[in-house]
Order: C-alpha cells, then structure tokens, then sequence
C-alpha cells in the first residue's frame, strides 16, 4: 500500500489546525568558502524562541543524492512519494502551471518553442534566435486569433519567457500520449504530431489542423514562422488532500507555479501577496475556512540561486519577523522547512537534507535554542523522508487513530 | 522502480572524477574488553585533517542487524540494493571468484567438496577427513583429467583451500537452476543431480556424465572418492555502472572475491598490489583512464578476523599515510569507509553500522576533525544504507541532474 493510502486509513476528524510554513531553498552549506549557512548567519529571535519550544529534524526531498525541482519537493511535503510515477508532473504541465494558467483535469498541454524555417519547411533555428518576451507576446497573439474558431478541443496560447509559450487543449476525450514535434536538430522540418497510444488519435487529429493553421498564421514572420511541441502532459491524478485526511487545504503562494502544484493536490488556492508579511495577512483572514495551510516564501530559493547569502539572511529575518502573528493564530501543529536546500555558494537547488522545525504541545522538545542545519542534525525527529513529515503533522495535530488494537 | 533505475535516470556526463576507498571491515567497537575502537586507537593525522573539512555519517551495509558478507556489502556500496534477488551472488559463483577464476556470463559454477564413501558407496566424511590443501590439489588434477574430453559444456575443476574445490561449466544454453548433490547426512549416497527446472535437464545430463567420470577418476583415493556440489550458480545480470551512470570504472583490489565482485558489476579490473601504498601507485598510473575508482584495502578485516586491534590500528596508520598521494591526485569526491564493520573483539564480520567520510567542495562542513565511530554517529550524512552512498557520490561529483522542474 503506499504510505499516502496507509496513512489515509488513520485519518480522524479533529479540530487542531496545521500550518506548514516552506521556505524556499532554506538549506544551505557550510564549506571552505562560506563558514556560515544563512540560517546560522541570521538574527532569529522568534524563530530561536521556538526552537527551545520544539523539536528538530531534517528532510530528504526524494532520495539520498537527488536535487528535486520545485514539483517534486513540494509534493513530497504534501505526502506524495515523489518517486512514484503517478505524481510525475509532465513538462507542459509544468510550464502551464508556472504561467498560471488554469488548467483543469482533463486538460492536456505541450510546451511550445517558436522556432525558424528556410522557404522548404527545414529549420534553421529551434529557438527563432530567441525573440525577446515583446515579440513572443505578438506572435502568440497571431496563435491566438488563428486559433479562435476550434471547438472541441478549444485551444489557448498563452506566452512564456522569449521564444517560450504554453498551449492547452480542453475538451472531451483527450489524450496526452503524444509524441515531441520537435527534431531536436536542424535541416528538417518539424515533426507531424504522432500518437503514442491509439486512444490519441483523435487528439493527434485536431492537433493537426490546429499546427496547420497556426503556422499558416505566421508564414510571414522572418524568425518565428514555426511551432514545436514538447512534453504532452495533463494534471496527474492526486487523491486531494481532503479525500485523503478530511483537511480543506489552504494555499498561500504568491508564485503560480507552487499555486499550481497545490491545486493539483486539491488545495483551494488563495489570492495573497508575495512577501511572508501578506502572506501571513491573508492566512489570519481565512483561519476559520481551512485546517491546513500552505504557506510559501518564495526569496529564499531566489537569493540561493543568486548566490546572495546576505539576501537570503535578509529574506529570513523577514520571515522571523512575521512568526509571531503568524503563531498568534494558534495552530495545532506548525512545520517550518523548505522543499529543498538551495546553498548560496552552489547557486542552485541542491539535494541536501533541509533543516525542519515542528512544533505542537505534543512535540518531544529538543531544546535546541537555534534553528540550524547543524542543530537540526540532532533533532529528535532525526533524518526522514519529505513525505514522511505529513504523517507527524497529522499526528501532531490530533488527527490520526490508533492503529491496530 | 529500483533505487538503481532511478538514479541511473538522472544521470548525467561530467568531469569529476569519484574515488570510493574501502577499508574492509574498518568499523570496530568499543566495549567493555576493548575501550577504544582501532580509529580511536590509530594515529590518524590525514584523515584527521580531512574530516575537519568533510561530512561524516554512517553505513547501514543491509538491514538493521543483518551481518554481510563480503559479496552483499560492496554490491551495496557499488549502489545496488543486497536484498533484492537479481543481487544475489550463488555460493558457486562466490566461491569462483573467491578463487579468482575466469567467470563468464552464461557459465554456471558450483562448489565442490570431497568427501569418503564405503564400499557401498554410503558416505562416511562429508569432508573427506578434511584432507590438506596439497592433497586436494593432487586430487583435483585427477579430476580435470578425467573431465579432458568433455565439450559443451566443457568443465573446469580449480581446488579452493583443503577438501574444497570449484567446477566450473561453460557451453551452450546451460542452466544453474540444479538442486545440490549433498544430501547434508552421512550413511546415504551422493544426491543424483536434479533439475529444478525443465530448461536444466541437459546440464543435469551432462553434470551426470562428468560425475560418473569423476568418481570413476578418483574411487581408489583412500578419502577424497566422492564429490558433493552445491550452490550452482550464475553470475548475477547487473546492469553495469557504465550503463547506468556512464562512469568508466577501474577496481583497485588485492584480493580476488572483490576483484570478482567489481567484475560483476562492469569495472574494469585494474592489476594491483595488495597493500595501500601499491594500490594507490596504480591508480595514479590510470587516473586518465577512469571516472570511478574503487580501491580495496583487506587487511583491516584480516586482523579484525583474528582479533587483532594493534594489526588493525597499524593498517589504519598505513592507509593514513597513503592518504596525502590519493588527495593528491584531485579526485572530485571522495568517500572514505567499510563493506560492513569486522569489530576485533568479535573477531568476525558484524551488523554495526560502518563510519562513513565524504569529501567534495559540496560537501557540507561538519568540522569533526576526526574519523571515528562516534563522530560518524553525529555527522551531517546520518545514518543511511551503503546502496544509498553511490547517489551521494555522483551528486557530489556534478554527475546527476535535477530530478523534475
């Protein structure tokens, strides 16, 4: 049985609220050229405060070694096991939740590349010199239009970063097995659609008409005359978190793409700023609708990328700022962690454990004094896996049975 | 999916090169007979120096509890996972490579003992008077005569130590699904070969002839006139470490079992010395030639076997001074540990979870400054399995790529 299920059999009704608070790329490293993560860099006080209060741990997103995108990080978080097929998050997907789009079950999207032909139909360039975002948002309009009269399925463009956009497909009895149209090289032509499984036949069909005239649309545009498609991929299908442990899920994410991720996992998503400050602002306005909220700060992950250990401490001394009114609201159980680590020093997202704060009245109090990397070694909730950390919040809160007798 | 499967999905070209260094049977207790373990005991000033700037954890080679062999515990280090089947190495097989024959895919192998029967042929010494090694190789060679003329399969007999030998089969289309001829009692036959398995009647056929061949061979020996074979066995189908990471990989071992082990799992055999300094000569001479490097030390399990902690500590201050010429070469990380611990006073191979260092310029800073069991117990890797090490090490050397968007 998966864990998810296992632990869904457990799952009581109770009243105690659950805040699960992700700060982005919260983990970072210690080494030769940085001596001190920006958790250890940071004044804390009220996070320090707590963590005398609590009990530490760490998370291992999906498996020893492995460095999760944002997808699979959260989805661990939320009890998913991210090495499972069934939560794998397609390419288009991806990218449509990351622009926002609404996309629903049944959906199918393909991320699409404007790219360049010579006058017989062989690309010259798989990226249309890569147009600036302006250009992109003109052409995709020319999509846009040429698209208009489709009926079952409907098709929308909507435009990405330079050469980037999304389409989407609604309709009924859509498949997504579908082949990339891209040739991954130049001096061919595009590929026509090909269906994987019989079923996407019909898909594959109006996909036909659809690339026909879109591209009939931009014949006279001297670099983005050409359309490729790329990863097929609907909503996976997610138990929700309330079929699962009787919880209405809030989410309060300032940035689309963990919005997306979250209502794919049957969270009602909630309007909200990008700073912890609104973020905590609009949690306090919908206590009384939810029993678990999702809280994502986002600048964390960003001032990682960048390499930035000054922002990123900035960034958290932001988020100790707001900790108090955020415990004023009197959660049941709180988690504070992030979905990966994004050290400073390596600009990127990393597969690092990430340190975890939990703290409940039920919580085996370490007595750290700190929230650290370091202190987090040594926590009572020891080494475990992001997916695992959803049962102790259930646990903590009051809302998982005995089991056995 | 295997763990191996996925990470092997991530995997992706780089330049840094991984060097796994296994001290077999380093990890060691502290008792009430034995105080200090042999790392507490050694004079250490490298590995010293290297853990003040690495991170520490701890091996689990199989399972809780679970004492491995040596063929489980590198298979694990080497990233697969020893309890699944298609791991699993046959008795004949271990025994084969223990005795650094030639084993080739496809070969079946079986170990062989000697034994005395009466005149009615009913055993009287499963052993055969555990008859001295001189005498079992005079026997053996009566025995690979007697087999001379056989084809497809052709047989081959190599003596292991005292009553103990090896047969090994190559051909055609042969099966090693064959129950044992040892019946386990005495005052009964030999067991007649039996297939477990419609596939393996005609290498049952064939193993019968060449027994009837055998025994004919050898039914005026006044002890060794029977033979007993057990454990037919095949070499395991791993996918190779090339194949799953693209990692050229160079086996650095004295001792045949591990060069046997390495083999199975696609490295190229490299020829070596048996002691530290020597092996670590030939690694240099093939540093181009490799991206992983797998080197062998034995004689820490050696004398861990005989009980011997000042054998032990003098091994552990040899590999510490080797040290300095194996960094220097610049490897991208490095790991440093055991197959599984061999504490002297036990004076056999344990369950005891096996001290771990890993270095890379990603590595976090633990700053323990030394190499131990109880600083490993602290470190920031924790407490992991020895399958889970491979994807730490290629993640450590840029080799695995993000693992969703």
């Amino acid at each position: 049985m998966r864990h998810h299920e296992f632990l869904s059999r457990l799952a009581q009704p109770a009243e105690g609220k659950i805040v699960l608070l992700v700060i982005d790329g919260v983990g970072d490293l210690r080494s030769a050229e940085q001596p001190a993560t920006a958790l250890e860099a940071a004044r804390l006080p009220n996070l320090d405060a707590l963590a005398s209060r609590s009990t530490l741990g760490r998370l291992v997103p999906v498996l020893q070694g492995v460095t999760p995108g944002s997808g699979p990080g959260h989805l661990a978080l939320f009890g998913y096991d991210p090495t499972l097929p069934e939560t794998d998050f397609g390419r288009g997907i991806l990218e449509a939740l990351g622009l926002s789009m609404e996309v629903l079950p049944g959906d199918v999207t393909a991320r699409g590349n404007f790219a360049s032909a010579d006058a017989q139909g062989r690309l010259t360039d798989r990226r249309a010199g890569r147009i600036p975002s302006a250009e992109g948002h003109r052409v995709c309009a020319k999509l846009g239009r040429a698209l208009a009269g489709f009926e079952n399925p409907r098709f929308e463009v909507t435009p990405g970063e330079a050469y980037r956009f999304v389409l989407l497909l609604r309709g009924e009895g859509l498949s997504a097995a579908i082949a990339d149209t891209d040739p991954q090289k130049l001096g061919v032509p595009p590929l026509e659609p090909k269906a994987l499984e019989p079923e996407a036949e019909p898909t594959v069909e109006a996909l036909r008409r659809a690339i026909g005239r879109m591209e009939e649309a931009i014949a006279d545009e001297p670099q983005a005359n050409r359309v490729l498609l790329r990863g097929f991929s609907r909503l996976p299908k997610l138990p929700s978190l309330e079929d699962l442990y009787r919880l209405r899920c809030g989410a309060f994410a300032g940035y689309p793409l963990y919005r997306g991720v979250a209502a794919a996992c049957g969270m009602e998503v909630v309007p909200c700023g990008k700073r912890i400050g609104e973020i905590v602002s609009s949690v306090r306005e919908s206590w009384e609708r939810f029993d678990f909220f999702f809280l994502h700060v986002k600048q964390t992950d960003q001032a990682g990328e960048d390499g930035d250990l000054a922002a990123k401490v900035e960034v958290l001394e932001e988020v100790d700022a707001a900790l108090p009114s955020l415990l004023e609201l009197g959660p049941r159980a709180i988690a504070i962690t992030g979905d990966h680590s994004t050290p400073a020093p390596m600009k990127s997202h990393s597969w690092h454990p990430v340190p975890l704060l939990l703290h409940s009245d039920r919580c085996f109090v370490d007595g750290a004094g700190e929230f650290t990397e370091a202190a987090a070694t040594s926590g009572q909730l020891g080494t475990i896996r992001s997916s695992e950390l959803m049962g102790l919040l259930l646990a903590n809160a009051g809302r998982l049975a005995k089991f056995g007798a």
